[in-house]
């Protein structure tokens, strides 16, 4: 299945998208079965973030080639960190570069884990049957930013930097795909999605060891590479089995 | 005016506070004026934390004395890291602290702002009438982890690490009121709230030159001084004008 979420006269509603419709659910699939309350086509549909979770948890170095490149250390355990939900936009909403970003404004294409359960002191099975299913992410980071500051409150964390979706799928093995990252249609990067230092479920594990987990929470997996983005670009992230998340990029005050 | 949220039968319910009562409300404050819907006592209330926030922002070094004391340098501008919602636990609910914690283990008193309206690109001006209230947040922390990890994760957002309470004051000049931190009756520390090297105000202009505030996120503001929990003890943190934060802290598989 794939449950998406749309804007319908400014409010969110949640669907489950097919071939050519959506049809609308009375209630979030996170909360059990939902009836079908209604339907709308896919063609232009507004999408949301899939979901706003109650705790935003994303992985940084995991990848190996990511982390030989940045001449880092590889972690020696799993340890995730935080993004804020201001900054989620949803499938064809405009990543907005702030005006004064210097530098490197870039993308990192990302598998994303959507957590279905409450959830402490997991074993790596129920950390397995915990999540709900899968949607894409792309963190998108002002690298001077990145550096300068203290913490990355304005680097990976400003209005829109969070691209999610387009939606979550629920019928997918993730690990075994491979994620694909565009702009204006060319491949800058492709790379086994599975192929990560710590595995979501390593990662669920040890989180649960110290902090509850709770439906909707969000895992983003970290990128194996990331490229430029400029205004007027079209970043696409593609995770076979998944979907393709696609954001224009525009410059602040110059909407497009 | 005294917000809080207490639990009814395993619900969270809004409330104002009064001398021995607290009058239940229909709906948060913070989406308007809401209708009176009953009452309970204030003896033996359950208390939530007054917020479950969309961001939860909290500041890093902002008191001068602080400062100087772990030797680091004074920030040049306002910046604000993430806690996360996990953590949160209401007035008189127990801290646990995991069993295998090592090193120190510390209360930190902090004053919170409480957002009210969505603010972006404020004026000073504007994110002085964007706060509706303040609480007080003790930012528990477990300082090994602090130091050997790369992220906060479980040093400062393990489940229950993060007190906020006891409720909302909406009519207190926070900035002018001294801070007061005891363990077991004993005071710790006592500062003056408002000695900070940026105040609410600075970071919710800078937070907004990039991000979006909604009603609901809070701001916790950092503390001059720390001081150790033992399990067994009972740590309260005063501010006057607001109130009493109090929470015993427990032993993670000893509760009480």
């Amino acid at each position: 299945m794939r449950y998406a979420r749309v804007a319908l006269a400014g409010r969110p509603v949640w669907g489950r998208v097919g071939e050519k419709d959506i049809e609308l659910l009375a209630h979030s699939p996170l909360d059990g079965r939902p009836d079908v309350v209604g339907s709308v086509p896919v063609d232009g549909a507004h999408w949301l973030p899939p979901v706003i979770p109650p705790v935003f948890y994303a992985v940084g170095m995991n990848y190996p080639r990511h982390i030989a490149h940045a001449g880092a250390a590889t972690p020696e355990r799993p340890e995730a960190g935080y993004r804020a939900n201001n900054a989620l936009t949803g499938h064809r909403s405009p990543i907005v570069r702030p005006a004064d970003v210097e530098g490197r404004f870039e993308a990192e294409p990302e598998l994303v884990a959507v957590i279905g359960r409450t959830l402490r002191h997991a074993t790596r099975r129920q950390a397995q049957d915990a999540v709900f299913g899968w949607t894409i992410g792309n963190d998108v980071s002002a690298r001077t930013w990145q550096h300068q500051d203290r913490s990355f409150w304005r680097s990976k964390n400003s209005d829109t930097f969070k691209p999610m979706g387009p939606w979550i799928e629920t019928d997918v093995d993730a690990l075994a795909a491979t994620t694909t990252l565009r702009v204006n249609g060319e491949v800058r990067a492709r790379f086994a999605t599975g192929d990560m230092v710590f595995d979501p479920f390593d990662h669920i594990v040890a989180i649960t060891r110290y902090s509850t987990l709770h439906p909707g929470d969000v895992l983003w997996m970290g990128a194996e590479s990331a490229c430029a983005l400029t205004p007027g670009d079209t970043v696409d992230i593609e995770i076979d089995g998944i979907g393709v998340l696609s954001n224009p990029v525009h410059l602040e005050g110059n909407p497009s």
